[in-house]
């Protein structure tokens, strides 16, 4: 599997209006954008630090995964997202080496990306991410 | 505060014997230094993927606090350690800024690195470490 860095992390939040001013005012970074994703009933807020992203994940309503994560284990990080230029062969590889697969083949994501999860029972509980432009 | 990059993830492990091989098999890094960190009761593999380290925790007594955190919630992500040129100045900038910290000043952590710890009750529940060599 040729992983070339951490592309982002996700980090679960309660409030958007509550983190941005976090990670502006004191860790200095800049929020460049906020992006809704329908699908995974989330509003995302994006930072960036050296080659890596750090995408907050805001709950859209109860039903959300993130709203569960929070509920189970409270705000922190939620998954790690790793940079590929072929989603769909780190998959089959993936499999092929009997980790379990929450993605059977590479989705959208935000940002336009191409995205796919990798079950946490099979990653050491790190929910993981596989992603490319 | 001048955070240049992530300069590692935290990762709490049950065995490092058991998560070695899913880090260099299934995602093609390489364990490039073992080490046991004994004032925090951990021994720790090391992995790099751009400009980030992948740091493994494996408690090596039942009062390690990443024992307690795998107890508690199970293995994942402990902590992000952003790196700086300046520990102590953004542990003065931080507590200014209200923030709640865990070392007042900074101390020896793995790899010979300067570091100190946020507390997450003050940074949305991610545990933060900054660092530097």
């Amino acid at each position: 599997m040729n992983l070339t860095h951490i592309e982002h992390l996700g980090i679960a939040v309660k409030s958007l209006d509550e983190a941005i001013p976090y990670y502006e005012k004191v860790l200095g970074l800049k929020c460049y954008n906020i992006e809704e994703v329908a699908d995974q009933k989330v509003r995302t807020a994006f930072f960036k630090i050296g080659q890596t992203k750090l995408e907050l994940l805001e709950p859209t309503c109860p039903e959300s995964t993130i709203a569960g994560f929070i509920e189970k284990r409270g705000e922190g990080i939620h998954h790690i997202a790793f940079a590929t230029d072929d989603v769909a062969s780190c998959l089959a590889e993936a499999e092929e080496k009997g980790v379990r697969l929450i993605d059977k083949a590479p989705r959208g994501g935000a940002e336009g990306l191409k995205i796919a999860f990798l079950h946490p029972k099979s990653t050491m509980g790190v929910l993981t991410e596989l992603c490319m432009k």
